[in-house]
């Protein structure tokens, strides 16, 4: 099962997507394994937000919201995101955080279905998912929120089930959710199904479209590469497009913002899901990292994404045996995304003595090692350094020298 | 009451803020007077953000969250614009966009005040105001907005209403409110005050504990020179600390975000007011603003605004007499914000026609034209020169030429 140096290299030669690495800055020494919470820069993006902030801002000043159109850029960015997800360029706009992304489409959906009052989700789901509909709960007369372990939520999709809101792809474990299976499935109990693609885009193939999804959101800072704060993106499918509207009806949400009326009207298309003023800097920074993730095909993606998956197990199996080390994500490639995760006692303190060696990835409550494998910018060879650098770790005792727990972002 | 083009600049040239104008970046050929709709670009946060793209995200990667403080920084900031607004340091974080942020207060207040069902608000108030009241209404059983015209606002606080919304310097006439005593007659009846201080803070001198202010939010775009779309703040009164909650659960409010729990717990603080993760660009850059800010004493700057508003205002008097301008903004300094504003017939054809001269105000329906008078970074020369072009666009008839009209921002 276990490569050589020489094979993880022969690997990367023959790698169709290795041209791309050299468009992200990667610091020398690192090999960088958390993509899948902040994604690597851009190059491109570094000019990009220069001209943003020097030309754009400096110069042009408020002339910039038509002459750059940074107005038209939530639209904009959203139309290419759609690309990646599998949705039509008027479903998809970039605004806000997921959290607040979250908020707007439950209560829409709630709304949507006055009869119903549950919000079903997953314990363990990614918490601002089940935090944000705690709010909503507290919000919303007579609404609650259903937290199943994970494996009991499909089969608890009943007429009472308002919307079922998933996340995709886990955070801890990368666990793959079946989204035309489970979308179907709430469908047919008349929910309405909340897709939360953090983890998912610019990670694995996604087609909203295909598997029918209601609604959708995702981030914008982990495989898309939008940078630190990144705002995130929501899709609303067509067709509930003319029903639902955000209940945060801010003035770039109204359909003439700039008659400044009195009146709330919602804009016609997606855009009504926007709320204030769109935050330029880190939109346009999104930007050139979703033209990027465009400049691959999104099967490719995936299938790069699923080899450096195998790479890594076969080199944690073979070299790192009986150590202690746990696999929680699935093995089967479909039903998992696009990081590796390993439950391991002393995980903290071996994340911890892996970043001191420039190897970062991430630990995770209460024992879970998670290690992001970027396709647009990870080689093989990153990867093969890395378990080695792991085995060293675990040879020398290493982590036993690592710094107390302390806060972990 | 006019004067000549050397006494402008003799009062340049004794003017204590002067030494400010050069930290920012003023384009050549341009009188910029939308400070009030996009501040300029300090020349600090060119460097600023370069770093934060460059270094912190380029190569420190996830790392950056704790080593550049990244985490801290919503706070950080906050407790900087606390000192702008006359709050202490724990009152005050930055996020969101103002409509989101005056969502949070809204509901927070509402449910503070669960027997009375009024949010009482002014006609002609900043739309996003009124709309986002309005989302709040169509949310929260019973609830309903009651806007009326400016001037019967503070006579019709009475038992029912709950909250009162209230912008302290009008977007348009730059008429300032009282903000001492409107507050104490809404408290008085028993209702929570919300100000709004997107067109105060940074211009004008605001003390939010010395009038007992509940709750406030403002936006860091405009006179605070953050950027565009730059995140928002929002201002509780310690006394309401530990008794309001967000509606708006995001992970980042949470007491303990990194624990990664199923239960939502608040932050003790303010911080519970943080919904998603940061934009971190635009917060960064927003720094900078806030920072300029602060190297100026509040009374220095609402002083100088004052100033120059008097120039303004005193030479369209002697200079365009009988050509049809009524200003619109109260003549009392303590009575009006950083910006002048007339009613036109021809407003938008004059505002385009000034632009096309590198003199850029804005217009605003139905026929008034803005011009923000910044403090920090505009001459009593800048001043004296925007009237004189005015007066050639009139008595060239020049604005004549002007573009239809079309999307205004």
């Amino acid at each position: 099962m276990s490569v050589t140096l020489d094979e993880a290299r022969a690997l990367d030669a023959a790698d169709p997507l290795r041209r791309l690495r050299n468009r992200f800055f990667l610091p020398p020494g690192v090999i960088y394994l958390d993509g899948n919470s902040l994604g690597a820069l851009p190059v491109a993006a570094e000019a990009r937000v220069r001209e943003a902030v020097t030309r754009e801002w400096g110069q042009g000043l408020i002339r910039s919201w038509n002459d750059e159109d940074w107005i038209g850029a939530p639209a904009r960015v959203g139309a290419k995101l759609a690309r990646l997800i599998g949705a039509q360029r008027h479903e998809v706009v970039v605004a806000d955080s997921t959290s607040v992304n979250i908020f707007k489409l439950l209560v829409a959906a709630l709304r949507a279905r006055p009869d119903r009052k549950v919000i079903l989700t997953e314990t363990g789901n990614f918490p601002t998912d089940l935090y944000v509909a705690g709010g909503v709960a507290s919000l919303v007369p007579g609404v609650e929120v259903r937290a199943l372990p994970s494996g009991e939520v499909e089969a608890a999709i009943g007429e009472d089930v308002a919307v079922v809101l998933l996340t995709h792809v886990h955070y801890k474990t990368a666990a793959r959710r079946d989204m035309a299976g489970v979308t179907a499935r709430a469908q047919r109990a008349g929910a309405i199904m909340i897709w939360d693609l953090s983890h998912s885009a610019g990670a694995v193939a996604v087609d909203l479209n295909a598997c029918n999804v209601d609604l959708a959101v995702g981030c914008g800072y982990k495989f898309l590469n939008g940078g630190p704060g990144a705002p995130a993106f929501l899709y609303v499918a067509d067709r509930w497009l003319g029903e639902l509207v955000s209940p945060l009806t801010g003035w770039m949400g109204h359909a003439a913002p700039f008659d400044f009326v009195d009146d709330y009207r919602p804009a016609a298309g997606v855009e009504r899901f926007l709320c204030g003023t769109p935050p330029m800097l880190g939109l346009l920074a999104l930007e050139v990292g979703v033209d990027l993730a465009l400049e691959v095909d999104a099967q490719a993606l995936e299938a790069k994404s699923a080899r450096l998956w195998s790479l890594f197990a076969g080199q944690v199996e073979s070299r790192l045996a009986g150590q202690g080390f746990t696999q929680i994500t699935p093995r089967e490639a479909q039903r998992r995304g696009s990081h590796i995760a390993f439950a391991h006692p002393h995980g903290y303190a071996i994340v911890q003595a892996l970043i001191a060696r420039g190897v970062i990835g991430d630990f995770r409550d209460p024992d879970v090692m998670r290690f992001g494998l970027t396709p647009l910018y990870l080689g093989f060879e990153d990867v093969w350094r890395a378990v080695e650098t792991l085995g060293e770790v675990m040879a020398s005792g290493g982590w036993r020298d690592s710094p107390e727990r302390g806060r972990v972002t």
